[in-house]
């Protein structure tokens, strides 16, 4: 049997770390730097996290949140502030101890200026935040206070992948005081509903709302909410938190407001956020063993428009005739956006420029040679089919459906993740079926769900036992939930278990 | 004679840096963060970065820049690799040498796990993108290269001032790649071009384009393009740059491409970056003793309706309809962007709100009474005008000129900067009279056109000498130029002198 050629030299199921890397080679979307653990988020991969920052920023205005800008360094000893926070951080950031270059003798640079106090590069912001909201905050008339940044922050990271783990990563970070600890909790699960409607309905991945357990909690939360998604292997994705700190930080920043009744009392805060790693669930949610596939909500350039040049004569004509489409379609909004369209005019065969759009994920790409405008029918293949799969269509009736085309595209992405998740998760509940599992021939590659009523103790010894860990417990639990399959007793909640990254 | 009541408890020409403070924090602008040297911006201030940014980012894209993000952090090493630019940012950088924290005999976390070379916080990218570029440029056919980020640098900064000088520093900062010296030069002037126009515009901020001395230039640069603002103290305020590096960063960083004969050479590169220091030159051209003004082009917030509610029985109508004139306006757009519209619906007095949104500068407030609802004639006040100064307009009316009245405010503030500029710039052809104008007793606040054909111990000296430098060589050139005031010989260039920010 001839074997199919696919763009990618290492399929998913053969190697899927491998593939994943020559994807992101491929879709051209980002690279390793010189600097130990940092990535260079190249044009392409930008403007996924670009259109991220666009679709999320409105959400939250919408909802009341402000924009501001805290400073990089964190002093030391805010960090120290909470005692778990500092805990959680301390064995991953960079810190700043030198403010200048001198020469010593040899006529070599070395770190000079050396500060009284070292200054941490900003794993997260609660504490440096808290500072400020400490000041804002005085009456509950200035309450709630919701802010939100856009920036880098740093973890030091000695095994990096990219979009997944690396040393500086950029994302937001909401900060908001609250009044009650109702409105606090309340706020954090609005916006963990937030998160999930945008993976679901922007980035084409189904996820599970849930809450994490007590190990995979954020240094010195109360409780947070998370959002799950299964990659192509089986294993989870957390694709962002939202926490609940409950007065945690407020006393340990002095976030205090008069109430009502002229009381003074600690507030209460949330903080939340997503970072570029979701462009590498992007990739591992949707790309297939020819490359990337963008989904067309999140997508920057919708259409990869092919000329195809092979007579000299007509090759004038067939470019207009594509900047003609172009045009019509720039013209055009989808999800409140102009539709993107690339014209690959390069001096590449049609068939090497078809492979390219689809290797980069181009949600639509339109063929046009002489022939396909004298019958007025060109041929639109979606991404998500095979590669000789075309669609005829005139401009007008492209024009006309190019928003059910891109949604089609949308459409499809879900559901074949959602079915591939229905068709990797499954429910045990004894002990000895949820071993089995994990030590099956096709594990990692599962969801399991059991009930589980254990302590962080218990939480560790599975994790060192069978190599899984508590992914989320699920905001939506079954009527009645199975004794703990650890345990034996009554099981308060059902768990995802599985492997991560 | 009564002291006319004013805002800011410092008037400009007291104390202009003090007038400043108290501008930043009547605005609610930033404020100084606990880590010295860094600003924290506050919402308001956020505000008028993100506006710039959303300005400039559709005008960078629309010359072919893509944006894309590159690490925080620089390899000594690669900072070394250009002489001029390393001995330029050497004396003033946050350096990382560890990366966790421990804790020492007596519990105190300390820094550990030191770097065997230590990493600079990016004070510029040029550096770690050449990294990049030298990898992704190897033909003509990959050239021009235009690449653009949005992000935090550092310079370490002992004298911090809020926006204009500060230790960590929001900005964009564009690198480009071209074939040819020519095309190099071209494009950095067109960027000069596009953030003169932008200042113009949009900032109403009239600016000199001009080029900077050498020692003014950037470290590693050929030539440095500058565009420069006089603030009502009379000192100039550098708004932005754009640099020409010639072939210095890309034989520094081993950019090469194979040129159309299949020889290989050094590219050409330009870099060029504007920061949040344009919010200080907006507030700095045109804040007045009441605080500040923001232009309406850049204004996230265009209108405050104040309602006047001093009547029980009336008050639910009032906020009625101030409701119905907010949603009449934000459903209009003014240069793109919906009008933004706050209603100040809180329990001061109207006259407080009407103070309150003075100081922060809304370019428009419309006070809303009972009695106004009944004469159908609201009284509009621009922010340019007395506090007195009313228009009486209907809602019809207010909705038909809306644009025209912020277009007049905009003209307004700029005819105000620009005749302010006229009246304080003199031209001197002797080094007598430039000694008399440095010396006067209305210095600073003068820009001084000289004639000036002089070298670097030059400009040394006459800094030394007088407490001014050079601000630029303006682009446009008068037909004849004065002989050098200082060196008598044919003067090359007419130069602008000043004191500068």
């Amino acid at each position: 049997m001839k074997k199919k050629r696919c763009a990618v030299e290492i399929p998913r199921n053969e190697d899927f770390p491998l593939w994943y890397q020559e994807v992101i080679k491929l879709a051209d979307l980002a690279e390793h730097s010189a600097v130990r653990g940092c990535m260079v988020v190249k044009p392409r991969g930008y403007a996924l996290w670009e259109r991220m920052q666009k679709v999320l920023d409105s959400k939250f205005k919408e909802r009341g949140v402000e924009n501001a800008y805290f400073p990089l360094f964190i002093p030391l000893e805010y960090l120290e502030k909470e005692a778990e926070h500092v805990e959680g951080f301390a064995k991953e950031c960079a810190i700043v101890t030198h403010t200048r270059l001198e020469q010593d003798e040899n006529g070599k640079l070395i770190p000079a200026g050396k500060l009284e106090e070292p200054l941490i590069v900003r794993p997260t912001s609660e504490t440096i935040i808290g500072e400020s909201f400490a000041k804002w905050v005085q009456s509950y008339r200035d309450l709630p206070l919701k802010i939100n940044q856009w920036c880098n922050v740093v973890r030091w990271e000695m095994r990096p992948r990219l979009f997944l783990r690396t040393a500086e990563i950029l994302w937001q970070e909401g900060h908001t005081v609250h009044a009650t600890a109702k409105e606090a909790r309340d706020f954090a699960l609005e916006i963990q509903e937030l998160y999930a409607d945008f993976a679901e309905n922007y980035l084409a991945i189904p996820v599970i709302k849930g809450e994490k357990s007590e190990n995979e909690r954020f240094p010195g939360a109360e409780n947070t909410y998370t959002f799950e998604g299964m990659m192509q292997d089986g294993k989870a994705l957390q694709l962002g938190t939202s926490h609940y700190m409950g007065q945690n930080f407020a006393k340990a920043g002095g976030i205090k407001f008069l109430n009502k009744e002229g009381k003074e009392e600690f507030a209460y805060t949330t903080s939340w956020g997503v970072t570029t790693r979701m462009i590498g669930a992007l990739i591992m949610t949707h790309g297939d063993d020819n490359g990337m596939i963008i989904p067309p909500r999140i997508a920057a350039k919708h259409v990869a428009i092919i000329p195809v040049l092979t007579n000299a004569e007509k090759n004038a004509e067939v470019l207009d005739y594509c900047n003609k489409i172009a045009k019509t379609l720039r013209s055009k909004t989808y999800h409140g956006e102009a539709i993107g369209v690339d014209i690959l005019d390069d001096d590449r065969r049609a068939g090497e420029k078809a492979w390219d759009a689809i290797k980069k994920g181009y949600p639509l790409r339109i063929e046009i040679g002489a022939r396909d405008i004298e019958s007025g029918k060109m041929p639109v293949s979606k991404r998500t089919k095979e590669k000789q799969d075309k669609e005829f269509l005139s401009l007008s009736e492209i024009e006309e459906k190019i928003s059910d085309l891109l949604d089609d595209i949308h459409g499809e992405l879900f559901r074949k993740a959602a079915l591939h998740r229905e068709e990797n998760t499954i429910a045990v509940n004894s002990l000895e079926d949820f071993a089995k599992a994990v030590k099956g021939e096709d594990f990692p590659g599962k969801f399991i769900k059991a009930g589980y009523g254990g302590s962080k103790e218990m939480e560790d010894k599975i994790q060192k036992e069978y190599g899984v860990t508590i992914r989320c417990i699920p905001n939506k639990q079954p009527e009645n939930v199975d004794d703990c399959i650890f345990e034996g007793k009554k099981a308060p909640v059902e768990a995802i278990f599985a492997k991560s990254y």
